[in-house]
């Protein structure tokens, strides 16, 4: 190891023992004080934007001169409006249910021991992200709010907004007298930084990678840490031959192109064989006429000369965009198998009119969300009404679907006894 | 990768991909199809009890040449009572509640979205084990009721006996027209075998590990594949200033010697220094009386010249043995200190007839398992009330304290509309 990444190293495990420590005291913290910590930093998130605005210049100005993509700069942009939906976020946070403490289920043995599970912090949470810098409020409020410490590793380009993002958290702390050390930012673009993150097992508990397909990759080859794990949004809509038409069309068009570049959104439209004749060519063409490419096996193609043949790579795609792949299946069987084989687990709808096919399909799609009925947009922590979330799991351990603050929690068993012993 | 290697690895995906199939089925097996096959598996363990005993024969006498010690003879060797213990342990599964399909919470949106939270099993289970053949019974019937598939992969001392028990399982689910892949025993002894299934991410959902320290470091270390971990169970019993002797006696001898290879038992006995002259005398006595070896710190070793000085290392080792270490601490807060820098986090005993310290040291001691005023040998699913357990897990993640059927399972979300689409 040479001299650089032993400093890395060296520097990583100071940050992870300070998140420990950090993370002992803040599991005692009361619902005032965590609040009060995020009232706080919101406070000073908007005390302090001419300061915040003037780091993400700093960011911006390199990105551009290192050529980013405009979508990339759109993402790692900071104005007034983002600054402030970043303070009203951390408000709301504070406004939730505290869940440290909630006696999640109690009962008491024949020989009297009465047993409480209780809710308590998962510990220290790593956070790797991309170069979103609303991230840093975002889920350093979520680890805070539901007593985790947590170690923020934000993209290189946004080192300046993250870090001037987290002077305002750490701020908010002080105020309510707890320890600064509860969020931190880890303050080197190096990426052997991550590396070291990865394998920290004394001091994270777990790992909530969020960004593109390419990081999240990576995270799961390197860590040695359980993830809560997001790999992609590959959603999947069935319209089935007992859908109404118009509520079909409906959906469709929202589950594809309300927003693209969620995970949430519809990637792929698997169409009833039984009612092609019927709602095959309408469905289509909304899609096109809205600026959606459609990729479609032959008998999508043959709906309208504007769609594109499908490869197999397209049943495998997770576009984030306005392209959509299409085919016909043969009933709500041969929809599950689909699902079941090309999907992420993540979130998919069956549109129909026969309640029995719509409990077949719930009940064999094999995935986080499963929607009948509704768009797949609607997966969401805060459609679900769980206020904020720091992803949607697609992993099937401890955590599934929208994480929010309780999903940021575990538990541990009190037992209280009177003296007793265990016979035999 | 030479032949072998190649022929293991093809192996062990056809196990893989058999297990994910017949996982699929058995998740929307009915309960009481998976009731028939846990008591027609029970049936046929006691019809086929010489055959078992005739396979556990062979692997005692191969085990005997090899020279085994005594205690993994004993673990290894099946008589008729063990048997009927393992056919008795399947009924009394089929006894407990589906938790499959349970809804765990509903709640409907504003828009008129209904949202059930329900339960649904992980998927496929795999469980990685040593020498008791009782495991391939107890384990495999917690998966089939939970409505996992799993791959078992006992110890190759094991093997004749775990091979004519998985027998028997397999039959029970063939009566009952379940797939009998749901399932399987690895069929080879290699430990290659072991290597290939950690890295089975697409077929195996969760690893249990069950056995001694090196196998739970060997599979930590080598897992891709999420675990249901249980490193040790390095408990601790503290006796408060504030405590009863009487009761303090009691739970202690009880903590320790019940039974002292269990992962409940106590490994380290914690005295508050402000009793003392009054307690620590007769605690000590009664362990040494016992026939317990008691390794102390320099005021333990003064009231008996039994004792032995406990080195650095004692704090640190589970003994799984009738030793124990003991010493003197200052009050609850040293008590917490100390548990929390060198527990397992498995489980832990505060005795005291104080309870505002009762209170600190449940809220503070971080631990799967907490007690005030009982044996920590109670940490058991069966006396938790949950019926059978498949371990103690000390990680946090998913399932902390006993792991029963309701542990195995995760759960979707299924999201009922009236064509609702997501605004904005």
């Amino acid at each position: 190891m040479d001299a650089s990444s032993s400093d890395i190293k060296a520097l990583m495990e100071g940050i992870g023992q300070k998140a420990r420590n950090a993370a002992m005291r803040l599991a005692l913290a009361s619902r005032a004080d965590k609040d009060k910590a995020l009232q706080a930093a919101a406070h000073r998130l908007r005390e302090r934007m001419p300061a915040i605005l003037g780091a993400n210049a700093l960011d911006m100005a390199a990105a551009r001169s290192k050529g980013l993509t405009p979508a990339l700069l759109d993402r790692l942009k900071l104005d007034e409006s983002r600054i402030e939906a970043m303070a009203k976020g951390l408000e709301d946070v504070a406004n939730l249910a505290d869940p440290i403490g909630q006696t999640m289920a109690e009962w008491k043995r024949p020989n009297g021991l009465a047993i409480q599970r209780v809710r308590v912090p998962l510990g220290v949470i790593g956070i790797i992200y991309e170069s979103r810098p609303n991230v840093t409020a975002d889920a350093g409020g979520l680890c805070l709010k539901s007593g985790n410490a947590a170690i923020l590793r934000g993209g290189s380009e946004s080192i300046n907004s993250s870090g001037a993002i987290m002077d305002c958290l750490q701020a908010g702390l002080k105020e309510a007298g707890l320890p600064p050390d509860s969020l931190q930012m880890v303050p080197v673009t190096d990426r052997a930084a991550v590396g070291v993150m990865l394998t920290m097992t004394e001091y994270i508990d777990v790992i909530v990678p969020r960004g593109g397909k390419s990081l999240i990759e990576r995270v799961i080859a390197e860590s040695r840490i359980p993830l809560f794990q997001h790999l992609e949004g590959l959603c999947h809509t069935y319209v089935d031959g007992a859908a109404d038409l118009e509520m079909a069309r409906r959906i469709v068009l929202n589950a594809k192109m309300r927003r693209t570049g969620i995970c949430g959104a519809t990637e792929t439209l698997l169409i009833d064989r039984a009612c092609a004749a019927t709602h095959l060519a309408p469905l289509i063409r909304d899609l096109l006429d809205a600026g959606c490419e459609v990729r479609g096996d032959d008998s999508v193609q043959a709906t309208d000369p504007r769609v594109v043949p499908a490869t197999d790579e397209d049943w495998n795609t997770e576009y984030l965009d306005a392209i959509i792949s299409a085919r016909l299946v043969d009933g709500v069987d041969e929809a599950i198998a689909f699902i079941n084989r090309f999907g992420s687990q993540h979130t998919d709808s069956i549109v129909t009119g026969d309640p029995v096919r719509a409990e077949k399909f719930l009940n064999e799609v094999n995935s986080a969300i499963v929607l009948h009925n509704a768009s797949t947009q609607f997966a969401d922590g805060s459609e679900f009404g769980m206020g904020a979330e720091i992803g949607i799991a697609t992993g099937k351990l401890h955590a599934r679907g929208p994480v929010g603050v309780e999903e940021l929690t575990t538990y541990k068993y009190r037992v209280l006894g009177s003296g007793q012993v265990r016979p035999g």
